[in-house]
């Protein structure tokens, strides 16, 4: 499947290592992708006569890129994620995005008589080609078509990440649901959170079409609960992420001392990869978590504790309402 | 047990603070005191009022020193480990080596008759303040003893590492038998694969004398098979460690230049922790592993394919003997 799908452009990336005369280059790889890296190595190598590192530090998007790639070769092709311009703003570093190239118009025009009438398109980086083709077909059957340009994070118009939904945000008033094309409940349900609109799910692959307004209800369902224990906490760890593109220290500071002026203990933790075990030593009673945002939506349970974004914090401590609850985006 | 034996030199570390003037600090410490690390902040920040961050990554050894901590705050105290001069030369950062102080006079005083005439003394850095008073007992009762200075990575003359037992080496003609003064297998077992004299390990706790002989023997027939299913394999995977004091990447351009002048496929992969699961994706026969020695040896059975040292990758290849295998040290 990923052979037929994923477009990884080795022709060019090999072009382009020659173009710029590097003497070595270093490969990133999504977890999904890391199975290919021998193969991509090898070609690229044979290709252009230049060694080849694979970087094998996890890789969850463009928020993981290698910033010390310097240090490893003079080149860095990145797959499977568009850039984050704030932090990987260099001509040594390549993004290739492996981008999927299907057809969508006849898929769309069958299940565009279940759309309403004013549609905004989105799409994860590997699809957000098929958008205009698919706005086309919705148009020519008198759809009222909104693809919505974003925040900075973000690339492409209509694009959405795990971290960030601006994109959805700018058209919200304009339109009467969202149509997300691509794979997985992880995109459009962090879309789901951020904007409070109907969300309809694609699979080009698949032609499914779906809801994920269930899987958010009994998520927002399960952050209720996570708020409610939390109260009872005395102890809180607040995680800071290393990781280039998820690393907010402002934010760690500012909850750290509301946490700190309602009474509670409060301590800061830096770490690279932020996993379960690595936050158990500290025997807090809860994680407040600066990191990449979906840790405490998609992965709590494995957490064993309460792990809140520092918007829910707030409403542990009364400084905000359930009301007010909002996904936490990373916005630059 | 912590409580009591182990010295964190906590008003030290915070008249440290104090005379640097700092205005944040972070501290480090080994996966065995991590469980602390709330405490000793609350200690550090109440008697200092300087905010204290925790840094929650791995950490099994100087060698693992947070090189980044200009980025957390403006000190850094690591616990449990002395400094390694080539990656810790900085005035911003303190050791506070977590050493035993009890006494070792009566337990070495009874022991000493088990013990041939000329000694080597080795400790890890818990222990090694012990060396000096073991040494006066000993000669006392008429023994030769000897306290070997080895590499630069090491501070005190006696101490071993985990990867490094050049102390023992610098001794090594002198004496009958070496004894090490610690607890756990991890140290003295890297002793008896770098020297191939007996090391007879003390624990100055529990008072027991034992041979790690046996342990050395049976590790030494594991590495043997080890070696052997690798010279089946077709493909390696050498891995690189970005750890401060575990990098080598001279050593790993070496073996993978040797392995493919053997017709074999090979592969370099940088990690930051060396885990099965990271490696797992390439899908090659063998590893060689360039980073901490011990997870060839210690950890082997875990990555569920034959892990190898680059020495060990060399009588794979048939350029070196099985006579010839060494302990692979880091030396600087």
């Amino acid at each position: 499947m990923w052979r037929s799908f994923f477009d990884l452009r080795l022709e060019y990336a090999a072009e382009w290592i020659r173009s710029k005369n590097f003497s070595s280059v270093a490969i990133q790889l999504p977890e999904g992708l890391k199975m290919r890296a021998t193969e991509i190595a090898d070609t690229l190598s044979s290709s252009t006569g230049v060694p080849v590192t694979i970087i094998g530090t996890s890789c969850y998007g463009a928020c993981d890129l290698y910033v010390d790639h310097d240090n490893v070769a003079e080149g860095l092709i990145h797959f499977g994620h568009s850039p984050i311009p704030s932090i990987s703003n260099s001509e040594k570093i390549l993004f290739i995005e492996a981008t999927v190239n299907v057809d969508v118009s006849e898929g769309i025009e069958k299940i565009a008589s279940s759309l309403p009438e004013k549609i905004g398109l989105l799409a994860s980086v590997q699809y957000v080609n098929l958008l205009p083709s698919a706005k086309n077909v919705l148009e020519r059957l008198g759809k009222k078509v909104y693809i919505g340009k974003g925040d900075t994070r973000l690339c492409y118009a209509g694009q959405i990440l795990g971290c960030n939904c601006s994109s959805a945000e700018s058209v919200f008033n304009e339109v009467d649901c969202f149509l997300f094309i691509g794979e997985g409940d992880f995109h459009p349900l962090g879309a789901a959170f951020g904007v409070k609109k109907e969300i309809k799910v694609y699979n080009p692959l698949t032609y499914e079409l779906r809801s994920i307004e269930e899987v958010r209800d009994r998520l927002l369902r399960k952050r209720f609960a996570a708020i409610e224990t939390a109260k009872e906490g005395n102890s809180f760890l607040v995680v800071v992420s290393s990781k280039a593109g998820q690393r907010r220290d402002a934010i760690a500071n500012d909850i750290l001392n509301k946490l700190t002026s309602a009474g509670k203990k409060a301590y800061k933790v830096i770490l690279e990869e932020i996993t379960p075990d690595s936050l158990l030593p500290y025997g807090t009673d809860v994680y407040v978590n600066t990191a990449c945002p979906r840790l405490a939506t998609d992965d709590s349970v494995r957490f064993g504790k309460p792990i809140l974004t520092p918007q829910e914090a707030e409403i542990v401590i009364g400084i905000r309402k359930w009301e007010d609850h909002e996904f936490d985006q990373i916005r630059d």
